[in-house]
């Protein structure tokens, strides 16, 4: 039987710890393809590269890697590496696209910031099935390997049953232990913000300048929501979809004075 | 009574002829605080700045502009400047945010790829009412007076009857005179996709690098969604959210066999 192929990026860089990661679990489960920024593109959201052009590289990263593994870097950002990867560097359709492994978390309202999803969703809208994963752990030495069986279990159900159209899974792992994990629960996105701060300072030259720096507040306590799966040691999978109509408000608007 | 707070900004760049016509536009309902990037940040999705640093600047592009106008140039993305008008620029929360207006559409799958709209979600998200318009014109010189009066009346009603909270609204208008205009219409995001081509080439250097062009596919034909009413000359506004959840889909992960 043919290896399902596996397309795999990121938005924290090909060098990345927790791409790395990805790259040897996912080796266990089909042929895969690297296609990742060649720099990190976190808080990239889902920029597109329009007004300027690309570069693209075949890499060897890993010695270890067999003719089972490619990978190519790309200047650009992690929705601009899934469209090349779609339309230049892969010669067939891939079974699977995951992002990750993220530094990081993208649950909550982080997903709306993140590179990781916006690849992810970008593989979606071109009707791939497609995963992000975020570790809750910033760090770049973060162990990854913690959450290896579960992140296998994930992949291999996605590739059995298939995702539902127009659906891509935002996955989170909190920093714990692999005997310390409860579990994997599907929740929903939690109601959050960023209670922005900017950080003021002088250059050298004399010009005021900012850092965008800011906490991260939850407004939701409900027990169904990712930040909650997070907090009592589950792994959250939330099904993201890129449908952003508001279908619950098209009656109210339809109310208003417009001719 | 105190004249409504008008917040604006746009991904076109401050001195975009768009944003302009929006400026003049909302001078006539209320005080104006345009905060908008000192260039273009189109297909800048909802990136945020992290690893680099913010300028911002007063600026004076108006010489009609009286005290109930102010104006500030930021370095970062849209988003980035909707943080930076709410937390250091803004002395008082505004009552509204417009964003716009785009040289461009932003309907359908356009959406997710919009700096226009990052930064009404931006909005959005931190409490703030927030509509992006955009004109299905790509050009400079496009017109964007002749929906003068559906633009000033969809804020208007915005302003009176407030926007459901999580909801932020994508306001796209077709390239018609004022005349041609059939009305304007609550719609659905249209399920649609960009074929991507990239546009191979050699630099001088003899690099090989891409370029990233597309043509867009529409892979819907209900009569509810945006396209349909752009197509049928109507002004379409679709209920934008940023919970990103796939309720409908909660039901079919569970049935996966995670532990």
């Amino acid at each position: 039987m043919k290896k399902p192929l596996i397309l795999i990026t990121n938005d924290d860089g090909i060098t990345a710890p927790g791409l790395r990661a990805l790259v040897d679990f996912m080796k266990e489960l089909g042929d895969v393809v690297v296609v990742a920024p060649d720099s990190p593109q976190s808080g990239m959201g889902h920029a597109i590269t329009i007004d300027n052009l690309l570069y693209s590289k075949k890499m060897i990263l890993d010695l270890d890697d067999d003719e089972n593994t490619e990978e190519y870097s790309c200047s650009g950002t992690p929705a601009d590496c899934v469209k090349l990867a779609l339309q230049e560097i892969l010669d067939r359709k891939p079974d699977l696209c995951v992002s990750g492994i993220n530094h990081g978390s993208n649950s909550s309202i982080n997903v709306i910031y993140s590179g990781t999803m916006s690849a992810a969703i970008e593989a979606g809208i071109e009707g791939i099935p497609a995963i992000g994963f975020s570790l809750c752990d910033y760090t770049w030495e973060a162990n990854f390997t913690h959450a290896k069986a579960q992140i296998q279990q994930i992949v291999r159900e996605a590739l059995e049953n298939g995702i539902p159209p127009g659906v891509v899974l935002n996955v989170n792992i909190p920093k714990l232990e692999t005997k310390e994990f409860k579990g994997i629960k599907i929740c929903r996105q939690a109601r959050a913000n960023w209670k922005e701060k900017f950080d003021k300072r002088i250059s050298p030259s004399g010009k005021e300048y900012y850092w965008l720096t800011g906490e991260f507040e939850l407004l939701d306590k409900g027990e169904d929501t990712d930040e909650w799966a997070l907090a009592n040691g589950f792994i959250s999978v939330v099904p993201t979809q890129f449908d952003l109509t508001a279908h619950h408000a098209i009656q109210t608007i339809n109310n208003w004075k417009l001719n």
